[in-house]
């Protein structure tokens, strides 16, 4: 679909100058950008690869001497990956799914579809749904009895919304994520070892063979407006009460969330970040990849925790986390510093030790 | 579905007293109990809750004046979470799946179908398939050539299971996970950079150029009885023998058991473990999130494994664990105390040092 | 399917000895092979096991006496693993998928499916799609518009193929695994505290509170020749330019790699590996299970990583690392030494500052 000048950069809200009739119908990085593309020039460093390309429209920094870069007009970036947002939501073209229903799915008497809904082949839709209006499911998904999702859903393939899951507006949901599975509970007739030891911090008086009873989840999985659900990532219901997910919090790809958690809103689950059962997650939170939340605890507002950091005892407001265990980043930068020099530091005590048994 | 609290009291195997012909439909936190719900006040800081709720009826702590908390009928819970288990299977309605073969699924003639079972749209059944009594299948799962899977099977939306794949009674599959995807085995023509390092522990002589040669995965997966596998866990076939999942044994979201591993009865592996190719479990194992473990290693029944733990080498029996690299729990506990005093520890050796060098 | 021992090690480039007509159907361990399997007996000490199982013929060790083992053939393998692969390659059998387009799946009409292919139920195959010969589609596979595959692929069960991506010969997809999904990739109106504390390395000025703003992804995925793609493994598309997968490379189950990523040719990536958005991964680098790789770094050729390594910054070409965060192995091998003994060298400081103040 082609795009004027002047519409993007009235979208972006954005300063253009030149043809502002000039349409493009892509994006691409300058030295490779055709001449119906818009180039991606935020940056001065960029200005060789618009001579290198074939681009006769770009998106420049700031200032930039848009005619000597030999192009026809400019959009002028304030905060280029701000501007990115915008252009790239232009410039999407999203998924290909035909309006209506496909006939290929199987969509119970009892669901109410929205207006405007596109669902693909393949689709199951259980009773009791209600799926809000322009809703886009694409193939393969399954959506579970008397579950309930906003407007302007898109969900794509293979993703599962289980029996029950309530969904705001504006939700994404990548491919294969599953959002309703049962959570992970088990018991022992007695006491289990796990129980012992998280008493003991690693002691154990005796070793009993048992067993586990699982504990069904009986709850479901609450999810905000404005929330984005990554490729193959799980969130679980709830026991009794749901899982929670706030608006406008982001998971990525392959995150797991147990039962019964609270995600805050705002909040950024980057790859493969893990979060135990029952734990509460502030609002505004970033965790970044391989980050790991232990159980029943508590991570309080705008902390920030480095990839890898695994969280295993409660995080104050505002605490940037680094490390095995998470510590203040500051913290653990001094300590990676002194653990460099962990095996010299060995080799001077000793040799003090012995200098100081001379004297 | 209405249970009366003298049904519920009997399948507990508890104490119960008030009104045990009142019913109940669910269960609730006490403080959002409907006058339809069970309150769940298992301990005396939920008295309170009981109050501000509408519950007629509640499972309460031993020894709890019911009356007093104006209740009309009470359970005793003997332990908390056991009763939980109890409770929650009871009131589980569990997943929506019509009686029968629906006819958008696809059964290959040779396949044997149980009596009793209810499999939805959009289920592929392959040659050979010997299915159990009383399988409930949901939408979209695929059994290939050959499986054989027992009595009682509760296999989720998208689960995979693959050809020749054995699986005991009683059988749960949360949805997405696959069981029997080809092992991750691959092989250079001469020796590798990894086979080198594992022997050296870190020195390379030279750098070879080489691409990997794939070794198939003729076995299998062989699993228990009484076994749960979590949403996108992932399960590989061994290369002439069969992986092994032993009854009892139960694995969270998103882990992963690499080719030819065996895993004991009655382990809990939580959310993201990780076990490498040819590694075995021993039994009643307990990995929390995110746990790895290398290849060709074993970990001896009864171990315990903290969240985030990596276990590069074997653990002995009984062993509670913690750290990357894995040692016992205590001893990491006392490391990470001298951790975070390290840069002070190293400030401090240098200024011995100094005092030294001046004696 | 039968083979003659004559033409597996011919296939093998092996020498064999014996009744070299002699049919074997599959492979087994020795001491379980029954009289239709090929033993696999590659070291001396599998020489017991021939004795207990039934096989007829085996693969052995150079110098085997085949016939005072009971053998009626035997095939002498040079490379153990590297014959594993030839063997079992002729082995397995595959999946069985029906030849040509299944009634059951949905195929556009603009598709074009090269010759011999065989597509299984319930797949969907978008507009544009150019599919190679031969390709083999498993149940529930999604190949979204434009995407292009090339000569014999074999894309397993529930695999998401996402629009316009590009894939090269012979081709293996795992159960599930997610190719294209859209980037995690998100904005703030001003800057994010993430931006903030990678500039200061921990420290905050001001908390803001920010929600994000989506940056679209136009890019797709390009992978090589060669490549597998473990089961619920994700690889998500660039932002403008495509995500890409060099030739020969294999990514192993639940692997996670992010937007605009590069990864080399004849790269092996383990179960569970993450590499953020934007970071390049050179040839031949081996990351072990559960490895994280941060954003907008480099991996220089030949790296390999031990299970858990964290990489945070830049590696150089040939480096080995483990640890968090990733230093040499060799080092980190000396640290983890060191640090078993830091609680006993913190006591001797303390000793020391004690006996020094006397002095």
């Amino acid at each position: 679909m082609a795009h004027m000048i002047r519409d993007i950069a009235a979208a972006l809200g954005a300063q253009a100058a030149g043809n502002l009739d000039l349409t493009v119908t892509g994006a691409a990085e300058p030295q490779v950008a055709g001449p119906q593309d818009l180039a991606l020039a935020m940056d001065p460093k960029y200005a060789g690869g618009i001579g290198q390309g074939k681009a006769r429209a770009a998106v420049v920094w700031q200032g930039a001497d848009w005619q000597a870069l030999g192009l026809e007009a400019a959009i002028f970036a304030p905060r280029s990956r701000v501007a990115m947002a915008g252009l790239t939501a232009i410039l999407d073209a999203g998924p290909q799914i035909a309006p209506g229903v496909h006939p290929m799915a199987v969509v119970d008497p009892t669901a109410q579809i929205g207006e405007g809904a596109a669902i693909a082949p393949f689709v199951v839709i259980g009773a009791g749904v209600i799926l809000g209006p322009r809703a886009r499911i694409a193939s393969h998904v399954s959506i579970a009895e008397g579950a309930r999702i906003g407007a302007d859903a898109l969900i794509l393939q293979g993703a599962r919304i289980g029996a029950r899951v309530s969904i705001g507006d504006r939700f994404i949901c990548q491919p294969g994520a599953v959002i309703g599975a049962d959570g992970f509970s088990f018991v022992t007739p007695e006491q289990s070892g796990v129980e012992e030891i998280r008493a003991t911090l690693g002691h154990r008086e005796e070793i009993r063979q048992q067993s586990w009873t699982r504990i069904h989840s009986l709850g479901a999985v609450t999810i905000g407006d404005d929330v984005e659900i990554g490729a193959n990532a799980c969130v679980d219901r709830g026991t009794i009460r749901d899982t929670l997910v706030g608006s406008g919090t982001k998971l990525d790809n392959l995150v797991h969330l147990g039962h019964n958690v609270q995600v805050g809103r705002d909040c950024l689950l980057c790859g493969q970040v893990g979060v135990a059962g029952s734990t509460k997650i502030g609002d505004r939170v970033v965790l970044a990849g391989q980050v790991g939340v232990s159980d029943n605890i508590f991570v309080g507002d705008d902390v920030i925790a480095g990839g890898g950091t695994k969280i295993l005892s409660n995080a104050p407001a505002g605490r940037v986390l680094l490390g095995y265990p998470a510590v203040k980043m500051e913290t653990q930068m001094e300590i990676n510093k002194a653990l460099r020099r962990l095996p010299r530091l060995a080799a001077t005590v000793a040799e003090l030790q012995k200098l100081v048994s001379k004297l």
